[in-house]
């Protein structure tokens, strides 16, 4: 089958919306071999439950296959463990109330489909996850940035954007956070920022999408509530995913609202439901209740990645960069002196084998030549403290 | 979190797409308690190839976890095991020329993004398979629906329909066609159709979604070659799937062509690629060897429920119902005598029991109460009888 020397081309019967999407070009910039990432949000991979889900797996195929490995939702049991995770976060589920799709990307990825027409105004934190935020603009969104500081979200920057578009007849269909252990900030929104949020999406009559990816990687304190559990009239949107605390190839998250949501999540979910064999497998495994065990162990590794990354950046890194501490999650956000830009950066560290996120991939609207996301999940100790090493050099250099 | 009682609904929010569509009530006007479905093309559970499967799980979380488990692309060895698979069929493959999904069925939902804007013409078979055509629909396509008769589409029809639509300007985007195992017919297209078919793309410019879910169940005689070994300039689009042959709850399903349309699907399989864990897994179990023996285990089953189907209703149904020996797949079409209506003798039926797909659930647009579909796959054969002598007593009863 050579290519198409007809005068018909293939290309031609694509839609217009096909027509204009050119494919991603992420990361090819760099052309050195980089030997330490901490560009992306990997899980340790040493530390996946895989002798747990092979007795899983193996129950699974024994005992249900005739189930698991057949057309059908994904397993009852399932839905039950993903419901006692909720509510042992405070927030109240029931199956109506749940979708399970293939990761938390998957269910971001649809909320286009139920929410967006072009044009329409979706709000967004700066920086935020431009894996999802990616989607709102492809979808046609109109976006708005509200900036991120150490407490989160600015709700009050919020307030006002909400009310500025109010007088122009403007209802933005929701507001995308992250508002525990930031992508890629690393900040917690505090109560009193919460139960502003929430009285304002209320208020305002706007969708809170609340992503919840890395609420359980909690180094220090106490949980503070989601904000799916201060709400009192359906406007969250609650989004989680077994991918930080079990593994991401298993490709398992869900997102639990208000029923109306739900189901058309659910209609856009076109290829149907997750599928049963990964469903049984992992309900398997949280069944054992090894999981919540397994968590402290993720959190003691990640927290002991964490203080050495800041502990080697005190060490190596020059004191106008400014490195904020985490209280959880995968990432360590450094502000740049205002002479450097990341992108520049990150070509000189490739160069020397390090690479990292620069902050203008935290953002949908230009900003964040003045900041790097530090992902410390992946790497080994021994890496870590290298790269940061090798960080150090080269940011030294530009110092003179 | 009570239902909104807010002067702002949630609703108020959704896109107009989501607002009109309405959730599916496929199945519910049935009350009764089924307890012989013909209705469905499930694989038969007691055929799932549990054992090799846990072998090749266990193998995969023991040595390569941290891959597995892991953000990543599917298994290497998954699009190697593909790639054979196709070349055994006559097609030529490589990695820029296929894409992988949640089943066959992701690929066929994710053609709409690429291919279809509202009122763009889009040709279907009557009868045909109904799970992908209402993706079509769901998108704004104008159907144009081509009969099909014992030697699957009528390419000639086709041709008028062709040309009156390029007198019209019209160019259709794709041509959705099963022409192995027809869904629902069971009908195979001959090799002199197939060509027409091929030329006729190439001649007006018109994609071939080929949908090839059931070719390797071929209970005799020589395989008739896939339209896309035909087709010289890369008009036609093939789909393919494990879950006929493996496992449905695997999700997996595959699509090769036009590295332009490839990537395009790519693009808008927004939550990524496929599973890295399912992929690894199915992988191993490909490269056993094993897949082939199955298969053959699989046609002798599923041809002995067949032929026991068909000697039932030979034996149990008026003959003026008329049946279609089907060469290989799933299913039996019935044409049902004038005086019979499909979606009525369906209520009678369900009142004793049974349960099978209406003739009416297989058109786009609006025929078909004059036949049924009945899947012999699911049931056993004990199951088999009863249900057709069941069948049969309803409908002699009709004869009256």
């Amino acid at each position: 089958m050579a290519p198409t020397t007809h005068a018909h081309q293939i290309t031609d019967l694509f839609a217009e919306r096909a027509r204009n999407l050119t494919p991603p070009t992420y990361g090819t910039e760099l052309t050195k071999i980089v030997t330490v990432s901490f560009a992306y949000g990997l899980a340790d991979p040493i530390l996946f439950p895989h002798t747990d889900l092979a007795v899983a797996s193996a129950a699974v195929l024994a005992e249900e296959a005739p189930i698991a490995l057949n057309y059908g939702p994904p397993s009852d049991q399932l839905y039950e463990q993903i419901i006692l995770r909720l509510q042992a976060k405070g927030i109240t589920a029931d199956r109506d109330r749940l979708i399970i799709g293939y990761g938390s990307g998957q269910i971001l990825g649809l909320l286009p489909d139920v929410f967006i027409e072009p044009g329409n105004v979706v709000i967004v934190e700066g920086p935020t996850y431009l894996g999802a935020v990616g989607r709102f603009i492809n979808a046609g969104a109109h976006l708005i940035t509200i900036p991120v500081d150490e407490l989160g979200m600015d709700v009050d920057a919020l307030e006002v954007t909400l009310s500025n578009l109010k007088k122009q007849g403007i209802r933005p269909r929701f507001i995308y956070t992250i508002p525990t252990f930031h992508n890629p900030t690393g900040t917690t929104m505090p109560l009193f920022r919460r139960q502003k949020l929430v009285a304002l999406a209320a208020e305002y009559g706007v969708l809170i999408v609340e992503d919840d990816a890395y609420s359980d990687l909690r180094f220090q304190g106490e949980a503070i509530p989601p904000l799916a559990t201060l709400d009192k009239e359906g406007w969250v949107l609650y989004v989680n995913t077994f991918s930080k605390i079990i593994a991401p190839g298993i490709r398992l998250g869900w997102a639990c609202g208000d029923p109306a949501i739900i189901e058309r999540l659910a209609m856009f979910k076109s290829e149907g439901p997750v599928g049963p064999f990964v469903s049984h497998m992992v309900a398997r495994y949280c069944a054992t209740g090894k999981l919540d065990y397994h968590i402290q162990e993720l959190i003691a590794c990640y927290k002991h990645k964490c203080n050495l990354l800041l502990e080697a950046i005190a060490h190596e890194f020059p004191s106008d960069v400014v490195a904020l501490r985490p209280g959880g999650g995968f990432y360590v956000w450094c502000k740049l002196p205002p002479h450097i830009s990341a992108k520049a950066l990150l070509i000189a560290a490739s160069e020397h084998g390090v690479s990292f996120l620069p902050g203008t991939r935290c953002y949908a609207n230009g900003q964040g030549d003045d900041a790097m996301r530090l992902a410390f999940s992946f790497q080994t100790t021994k890496k870590i403290v290298e790269g940061i090493a090798t960080l150090g050099t080269v940011l030294r250099e530009w110092q003179r």
